[in-house]
């Protein structure tokens, strides 16, 4: 974790990989990594399918050891959806295989000149990078596989498919699960096609002969891991909830709060939702020879994922979360599980942004090429942009560029990307998240749910403006942190409601890397990260004006509550404001 | 002129129409007023296709006089396609006529809440509005035809195609011409799509039963006028070129230095521009009975444009102009005047920018939908775009829009509006107007080309930084002011070399007004009218990041002349810092 690893794809003669020490960038992991190259690196007002941009995918600090949940991974990049600074995050498995071959990041740079596309192998004793046109417009399925044919099962991969290939804005990278399926997605932004313009389908990694990582202080390690894993199997929200019904279990709860949006946030209540809540996902996966309970990595405790089969007990898809549940679900009046299950495994094989392509259908749907709860015109509109074809390629650009092709004025995007699965109205605080976030409507940035609805980290009135911007603001330094750590988002939960699981989380830190961080260090840490994110985007032309939601929710009230967005804007123009 | 007309799409029972008086915007005409209007009563973050845009069409404050060159048009709008205020100028009959029914402005407001598209019919005993659903999806010169069935042929026209309709970003408005032909588009910036989303398909003005507007001092105005006239008459460009080989004599010139965009801005001259110049086609015009030279609305001196007939001697189109020749022509590789009349016959019909739909289809090219030169997949291609077919709706939202669709890097766009016929490396100060005017990438606000190229006005060498940034900074300024007389842009080059018809003007407004205007005071107005522009534009969230050229014209150097464009960011930020 000393190392950068990068790759000018753009070389004379061909890709070339250098190993470099981690230097000025020293210290930093995950989020933190990305969003620091990216800043320093990356001019802010280049295109992003140009050679100056960088795709840089990073571990995060405490990835690749044997803490529990430390699988996460960051990619980072100038994000051809927003035109602004993008760290998108994963599970999955490449995130520890490459902490453990000691790379703190692979930065991909330059663009190759040709149309050919690449693989890059990496193990422990080296890269190898090869044109292999036979992948191209394979999808993340189909392009696994081969790999699997070439090197075994012992590999994890980050790929692109059809989607990134075609440089689409709502192109997602595949990050393969622990059954080395690619269903692990940084699906924000649109950072596929950014690896897709810099002609690389494929990742592979493989950490055979390397070691778990070794912490400076392996005992308090021990201990304090110990500590961290009793703290979130304690937590009702990590410790049963999620477990049982996996993040779907936020279907009733959401709709229940009336703050589920439904066709094309036009209400806050669905009238289906139940059945397609996480409880009746769960209890059909079970049914069926599925998995209900399962961790999308190696060491993870939450094991909020699981396996969804179809009618006849064959694997169709990972268990949809309650984010692509409700993508297409609420927002699009589909009330049918199958179709939504079906419509997640297309998304994860052409590489997809669930939320954004979800988003976008239902703006079509608004737009009156299809019909709300029309589910099987949706998979056909999602098999369109695997082919290509130019109502596909529409789709694939996600709702920003759908709404202007199609003339919709009601696009819900903030900074051009579709705003997630909690009305902003019915839960003002991840209103404030997702106006003020660099990365664009984003509820992982700083999940205000938690407090506002589910009462975790103390209370906050969802309906109301008072407070919002405090809890969305401490939000959002604490997930920087988080995010940089490669710690699950999901392991906030027990943070923010019990103390000495928090602090075991510093102690693992403190433990790994011979530091002695104080809470206060962690927000320092956070605010940081923040900070060089504003400051990229404000040189990319960033203001105020665009830390806001679209106009419609202050106008247009919702049910069942019948409320707009009260929190005004120099109320926003405080979060940063610290 | 001392009243506007403000209409209601929206109103409660139907569209409502009131004529109130001008008040405070008095003494505003053209971009002056359609500014001065959006910039105080249209919120800067509203959708541009919400109830909250308006629509703006002024004559200018000269208009409806007896002085030359007097017709033109302003139509204001936040623009659907950069985000920012719009001021779309256009030529033809309208203007005239719109002012001899005495008013100032016609306001469209709010949003009709059915599907019903209307018909606004205006003449000196009031307005009538219909809804009439057998215009839909009709073209422009059907519509047109519609209403000269049932209004006769003493009529002037204000229509949207079928690309406003479907509220497209590259829509137009077009306004007839005196043969009552939809020849003259305010084409840039989508402010049809702001006319479609009001549910307004055309405005039918009969100005029967008026007369001229009266100056205030008939005498001096009579005598400026003659003055004005004689001074057009006498300059090289505007008594001969324009008349003579309309505005398309520029292709020969501007490939002869090395500035004519090619193959989508990758080269600065065209094999085939010989065969599509002003030469050629004024030639081709005479030979099959149309004209070469004729004006496209009365009162016109210049008389700039002219009749184009296909190969059997029947009407095609007006001739098409030197930016539209070229952004079907060098840019797309075409280099057929029939093909390209062909696409201008299409553009005008369906309501079309006819330099964003040019410039698109360059970048489908690039992008490799067509290859460069297929002048029948381009026809083809605005074909689709009338019928709206997914591919259509793409290429009818412009290049940038389109360049994202398709994953295109080299996109020539600024602030969302593609670039026009000059290339901004080879004609260093248009590169500073395209960069820096409100309106995103304009030629006509301040036409740097007539100094650096023309020899009009001074010299500056075009390749070459210095002196630029004060060019266009003066150019801006003087053609924000005559952009608000309803003066024609061209006179602006005897005004630049003959200081006697600067005064010309001069006399003409202020004995039309009763004024007592100077040289320094329409510095003034003219400044006044872009700080008002850029104010919108700054709390619509631009700031000086969005004042840049795309990055490949500072990285790619463009031949003949192997030049990039070298006006520095620091210098551009000084054009407003007057």
């Amino acid at each position: 974790m000393d190392k950068i690893l990068r790759i000018d794809m753009g070389a004379e003669g061909g890709p070339k990989a250098t190993t470099v020490p981690t230097g000025e960038y020293s210290g930093l992991g995950g989020r933190a990594l990305t969003s620091a190259i990216v800043s320093k690196e990356i001019p802010p007002a280049c295109h992003p399918l140009s050679a100056e941009n960088k795709l840089i995918i990073a571990p995060g600090l405490l990835s690749g050891t044997t803490s529990a949940m430390s699988g996460r991974i960051s990619v980072g990049s100038k994000s051809p959806l927003t035109g602004g600074i993008k760290e998108s995050n994963a599970g999955g498995q490449p995130s520890q295989v490459l902490a453990r071959l000691g790379y703190a990041a692979i930065v991909l740079e330059g663009k190759p000149k040709g149309d050919d596309i690449y693989k890059i192998f990496i193990n422990k004793d080296g890269i190898t990078i090869t044109p292999d046109n036979s992948l191209k417009m394979l999808g993340n399925y189909s392009v696994v596989e081969k790999m699997k044919a070439e090197h075994g099962h012992k590999i994890a991969c980050i790929s692109v498919g059809q989607a990134g290939e075609m440089r689409l804005l709502a192109a997602s990278i595949a990050f393969t699960d622990t059954e080395l399926r690619p269903t692990r997605h940084a699906g924000r932004g649109g950072t596929g096609a950014v690896m897709g313009s810099k002609g690389v389908k494929i990742i592979v990694l493989d950490d055979t002969g390397t070691t778990m990582r070794q912490p400076k202080d392996p005992n308090k390690f021990k201990e304090a891991n110990k500590k961290w894993i009793a703290g979130l199997q304690s937590h009702g929200v990590t410790g049963q909830a999620l477990p049982t019904y996996g993040t779907n279990v936020l279907t009733n709860i959401i709709n229940e709060a009336g703050g589920y949006p439904t066709y094309n946030f036009k209400e806050g209540r669905f009238a289906g939702a139940v059945k397609i809540s996480g409880e009746v996902e769960a209890d059909l996966e079970t049914k069926r020879g599925g998995l209900a309970t399962h961790g999308c990595h190696r060491g993870c405790v939450i094991r909020c994922s699981g396996i969804y089969n179809d009618k006849d007990g064959h694997y169709l898809t990972k268990q949809p979360e309650y984010e692509t549940v409700w993508a297409h679900g609420g927002e699009c009046g589909i009330d049918d599980m199958d179709t939504i299950a079906m419509l997640d495994f297309l998304e994860d094989d052409i590489g997809l942004d669930t939320i954004e392509t979800g988003v976008t259908i239902g703006v079509t749907m608004e737009a009156g090429l299809l019909k709300f709860g029309d589910g099987e015109g949706a998979i056909n509109l999602v098999r369109e942009i695997g082919k290509g074809s130019p109502l596909g390629r529409i789709i694939g650009s996600g709702a920003a560029v759908t709404g202007k092709v199609f003339g919709v004025e009601r696009v819900p995007v903030v900074k051009g990307q579709a705003l997630p699965a909690y009305d902003p109205r019915a839960v003002q605080g991840i209103g404030v998240t997702y106006a003020t976030s660099p990365m664009g409507a984003d509820h992982t940035a700083g999940y205000a749910v938690a407090t506002n609805i589910l009462g975790v980290g103390g209370t906050v009135d969802p309906l109301k403006p008072g407070g919002q911007v405090q809890l969305s603001r401490n939000l959002q330094i604490a997930t920087a942190f988080i995010d940089s750590m490669g710690m699950c988002i999901f392991t906030a939960f027990a943070i923010l409601d019990q103390p000495e699981t928090f602090q075991a989380l510093l102690d693992l830190v403190n433990a790994c890397h011979g530091l002695e961080m104080t809470a206060a260090d962690t927000v320092e840490y956070g605010k940081r990260v923040l900070k060089m994110e504003r400051d990229f985007n404000a040189r990319a032309g960033f203001t105020k004006e665009q830390d806001r939601l679209p106009s419609f929710f202050r106008s247009q009230p919702v049910g069942p509550h019948n409320v707009t967005f009260e929190v005004n804007d120099e109320e926003l123009d405080q979060v940063f404001n610290w």
